[in-house]
């Protein structure tokens, strides 16, 4: 016996079956959409170089690494997120992977932050790109399936807010606010309007930066008018048009699509300025607004091209995985007795077991998924109380009667109702198609 | 542009799609046919404290243990298997989890080993465990689900060899030698038999242990004579014979399912003397013997309570992925464009890209794969290119005629034949159900 106390690591989780089969049955659906456009998986070690991944993240991110030497003195770490290690694939195998590179990747990350709610230091990342295209479609593709996937899993109140880099470039060029530090300044300020109010807001931007005379009324434009506010008072267009026609076209696909309802041009999301180069969306439930974004991304063309100095264009979305599974939960969308069996096979009699095996066998074949009892012979009440807790549908019951003449009692767990059927009849009743 | 010359540990793997998807799907299927028998998925950590890992796996096992001191300063490490993983699970939720709990985790383990052909520090493990049911139904429905995997695999040419750690012990007892380095020895030297010959493995023997005078004949009797032959000259019967009586009721089991052609008693089978209790299998192909066995275990009812000290019966199996998935591909069981899009969608004129879309929708919703070209309106023989590239079925090629009248070209990618249909008609074309 260890004398070592079991527990996890503070920031790490167990996944019992309660989470784990909600869990993956709205991944497979996620990928099942990946795939129904092309995408496919690909997976990477958890374990990396640590000259990979250094200097990728910022001075706060590197931070975050687990890093620690290996058992050959080797520097190594564990991976932060998808995106460094892609990047790593497309400079170590480039050569053998076509492009456009459809990929995704649902994998765990890890990160050494200050656990807190709803933040661990393990978590599940799941991300869909496509590497080495530059054009729109690409990214209304990512925009296209982040809908699908949130269509498959039953929600259809929900909002992708997009937005062009470009066009927060021609309203800080028109601004006079070129550095970047001070350009994330101002959209942080920005964001929050919504809570402070717009002299409060004003303020405090002033506190940050030095805004030309006619910066107050091109931001209120900006803000308010939205995309058909924009002229040269607002940004400047020589930076800022290519974004505005690509917004236009996005929204003119999705038209086209039907999905042009789930769509909304937010000019003031921003989301990692040194990161994203045009397009960049992220996504709300609207019946769980303060639950966050739970599926965002963008176009980045500068970051996989990080081993190789080449240029590699890329646009993806990431999914929150946890975050979203919390809000299906939430909004009555995860079924509540996914992953049960539809069966459970009570074996009243030990002499019978073989007899119930065979019927559990002919269950299975029809598509339903059965449990039996490991305790043949136990008693009924026993037997039917582990049915229960199993969550099946029914119990099918078989003693030496039932052995004799075929005909089987069926009970609905939930209702408590009994027929006697064969076991050609049961899928029928228990599963109806 | 980073420095450092992108590349993966030694030892560890990039899986890109093409081993990827044929993976996944194989996983897939295991994972569906566990389902099937009531087992539920969990997750766990992929980092523990070395407390909990350390000093179950040996020295030597404890060696291959990457461990580390985290930013907190705590004695961490990756998890080396996900047995005792499962054995902290039950300690520290064990009043939780109802049993008897049927768990499955398909998940990466780590060991600092020296890779070899074959061997990685980095390998998916996929375990299938029925705990806290100490009925030998358990240990029958383990070897059953792993017949059902097989042959949901495609794969009807194996053999499950079982056996009883019991017998051994009643061999062993019999034979005087009661220590258990000497016991592994035995069993280590038997296990040459077939390549060095009787005379050879028992001078071997005699080397390694004294045996008594009627140890030859016994040996003999157990090794040629199968389970048939064993009697009070032969084994201690006061320890085999609960073993002996739990092989006959395990294949009259496979009898009455049907699956007792796949089940071979095959005595000289030990697989770790300090693990399993009683029930000990492995699995063979017999199409590709020297691949190894692609599925192992048995009954360990002494491993789970190492934290609490509490008995926990349990008895499980686990499949080589690897293995086994470089055995379906060597015997033609992985179907070669596995995880190709059914259609790729050419847009040959930009104007009709709206157009395609949607056609590309359509194709989805009855239940396609479909990729569509993300550079509309290129030239024709470069968008056919990238449709074969991808492994697509077929391409539909849309332009202004075709969105024109809605009659699409379709063409056969393998065999170059071409038919003009509706978009409705495509699917029971392309993917004849």
């Amino acid at each position: 016996m260890s004398d070592f106390e079991p527990r996890t690591l503070r920031g790490f989780r167990d996944y019992l079956p309660d989470v784990m089969v909600p869990r993956e049955a709205m991944l497979q659906k996620v990928a099942s959409v990946f795939r129904s456009f092309g995408f496919q998986p690909i997976a990477t070690p958890a374990l990396e170089y640590t000259g990979v991944l250094l200097g990728k993240y910022g001075d706060e991110g590197d931070k975050l690494l687990y890093r620690f030497r290996d058992n050959g003195d080797r520097d190594v770490s564990l991976r932060y997120d998808l995106t460094v290690p892609l990047a790593r694939v497309m400079a170590q195998h480039g050569g053998a992977i076509a492009r456009p590179f459809k990929r995704f990747q649902i994998a765990p990350v890890w990160r050494a932050e200050n656990p807190a709610r709803g933040r661990f230091r393990e978590f599940v990342q799941c991300d869909v790109d496509i590497v080495g295209s530059e054009g729109l479609l690409a990214d209304f593709e990512c925009i296209q399936v982040g809908a699908e996937v949130l269509r498959a899993l039953g929600v259809d109140r929900f909002v992708i807010r997009i937005n062009d880099r470009r066009i927060l470039d021609g309203l800080m060029r028109h601004l006079g606010i070129t550095e970047q530090g001070e350009q994330t300044d101002v959209l942080r300020v920005v964001d929050k309007l919504p809570k402070i109010g717009w002299d409060a807001m004003m303020a405090e931007l002033r506190q940050k930066v030095t805004l030309p005379e006619h910066g107050e009324v091109a931001l209120k434009t900006f803000l308010e008018g939205g995309l058909q506010a924009l002229d040269g008072n607002v940004v400047d267009l020589s930076v800022a048009q290519p974004g505005i026609d690509s917004l236009n076209q996005l929204l003119a696909y999705a038209e086209a699509l039907g999905i042009r309802r789930y769509l909304d041009v937010d000019l003031s999301i921003a989301r990692g300025l040194d990161y994203y180069t045009s397009t960049i969306y992220e996504t709300f439930l609207l019946d769980l607004p303060s639950l966050g974004s739970v599926m965002s991304g963008g176009r980045y063309d500068k970051l996989l091209g990080m081993f190789t100095g080449e240029s590699i264009p890329a646009v993806g979305i990431s999914l929150g995985v946890d975050r979203l599974l919390a809000g299906l939960t939430e909004l009555g969308l995860v079924p509540p007795g996914v992953g049960a069996p539809d069966v459970f096979v009570v074996i009243v009699e030990a002499g019978e077991t073989a007899y119930a095996l065979g019927v559990a066998k002919q269950l299975r074949s029809a598509g339903l998924n059965v449990q039996t009892s490991l305790e043949p012979g136990a008693k009924m009440g026993k037997q039917f109380k582990l049915a229960a807790r199993t969550g099946a549908t029914a119990a099918v019951v078989i003693g030496s009667t039932e052995a004799a003449t075929g005909n089987l009692t069926v009970k609905m767990l939930s209702t408590g109702e009994q027929k006697t059927l064969t076991a050609g009849e049961i899928t029928a009743w228990v599963k109806p198609s």
